[in-house]
């Protein structure tokens, strides 16, 4: 079998494990009168920042923990945070400082039993890809591989329910989308 | 039918029409005696960075097109270039000037009518998600998110056949991943 | 001599020759009911992003090229364009769109004659320390060394400008500095 | 007196404290056959960031903590860490990980008793510019501005000794920088 669809039948594998309500929960908690958070290590940020841009294309206030205009966060605002072991220490211990400071916590990790899920998240997504911890569905791929593709595309769904909730269309979405590239 | 189910349905198509050889064609230009540079505007930047870490990971010398340490590209040098129209201004542009500098070029994109294919690419991966300028499969998601989602699939196909060509372990990859997370 | 002394002579000498009304006029441009913009490339750009960051603190907002959340730039916002040469393509290019698109720009170069001062510019500060294309104030530091020094110095003292107009007191900045570190 | 000249008289004030021969010190330990990582969070961090491109120009193989392309670190290798207050948790907490595991140390801060200095410098340049934790000379400037400034010109400074001590020309650094711009 092509290794593209050995790779697929992975993805494929996890996002029929994700429970979408879970997704229709995260997507109660992010509105937009808030300010939304993101904040993801490794390629578990860059999906964050996948995330965040699309949200900026449809219209929220958002920020990636560690650019550069990104202000303090403060009770009311929403933190979304991706961790495929759920324990790594530079996404928890920010996130439980930010949830004592009365901040609402969206938690994306493949691992249920972890403190992001048990002790921070107000909405919680599981998606059970391997990590490199040895979470979730097991496989082929290296280290956190297949967490990164399928957080991507739960991610993206949760975008997906947040534009069609919020009226945006694709023409307003790319009068967003950064003109200067 | 749930949303997730809709979506995976979309990339479950678009990674049907991608071209295991055209991966195979690029696994040979990139080689651990090279440096490998990214390139790529918005979401697909990203999806570029996410290939590029993993590459460290594999053990290459890597750098992205627009980070602190990113020395200049050189004859000899490779570079990966995403783009899902072919047409980004700014990846096309140094795209060119490298290509005229003796550097060879894996471009990847969704149009396979563009610049970045006919006249750059030494080797191409066509990825035919749909993008924001209209290319590519079409989809109920917004803006290019369909193309971002597929060529980070792609990617990490092209990472899993360069791992096990260059025998690297989970274990090895592990070794060199950020301890300071 | 010692070193620290040598460079800080040079340092004083270009910021002697800073003419402090020039900061006067960018004061002006720049507006709390305005998006504010900030682009630059290499060691310029960064001293771009920390002039953002304070300009952050100081209650605006503002956003970097390049940097995740960044939107489309529209008529009536503000574009600060930093590079030393006055010719970096990638800072000029996208410059000239805004310009056209309506922006208004303030342009901070070492090079008086060049094209961000000569057609871009609303408000232009000229900040003539010496860089690489070998414009302003010799130096015997690297590169564009010097520019970059006495950019830093330039875009803090319009900061503090920018924040006594505006009655923002240290603890107000305080306040707004990111608490996730 | 014109306010370039009050925040000049600040900086000179401040650079006329710090000690040259701890940047001397610093140099000892910054060794081309080793791999340098710098780490910094906020404005400090992109003062560490324009201390890493310089490295870079000036042939160093170098890492900024947090960018997409940086491995593990490990015994031999060298950290250079930037903090005004000696105490920023994102700065303190991963230079002690490091040390425990055999990495020197290179702190920089304005703090001469922070835990920085105390416990894990091998080297300390102490650049005694106001932070926004109290410490160093006062200022009329914002939050940790002072220090920033310092902060920059020292680590320039450190740059300059070491390119000289390379015999690293203007021509030889030119030819490094990005040519992607």
């Amino acid at each position: 079998m092509a290794l593209i669809e050995q790779v697929m039948h992975e993805v494929d594998e996890v996002m029929s494990l994700v429970d979408e309500s879970q997704i229709d929960d995260a997507e109660k908690v992010i509105q937009k009168d808030q300010r939304i958070f993101v904040l993801g290590a490794g390629r578990s940020g860059l999906m964050a920042k996948g995330f965040a841009m699309r949200l900026m294309h449809i219209g929220y206030t958002v920020f990636v923990i560690g650019e550069t205009i990104t202000p303090s966060i403060q009770a009311g605002d929403v933190l979304v945070s991706v961790s495929g072991s759920g324990k790594t220490g530079m996404v928890v211990e920010p996130t439980e400082k930010a949830k004592t400071n009365g901040v609402k916590v969206v938690a994306i990790t493949s691992n249920s039993e972890s403190p992001l899920v048990a002790k921070l998240g107000d909405a919680v997504i599981v998606v059970p890809g391997a990590t490199k911890a040895g979470d979730g569905v097991q496989s082929i791929q290296l280290l956190s591989t297949l967490f990164d593709q399928s957080v991507h595309i739960t991610l993206d769904v949760l975008c997906l329910k947040l534009s069609r909730r919020d009226h945006i269309s694709n023409e307003t979405a790319k009068a967003t989308h950064s003109n200067m590239e």
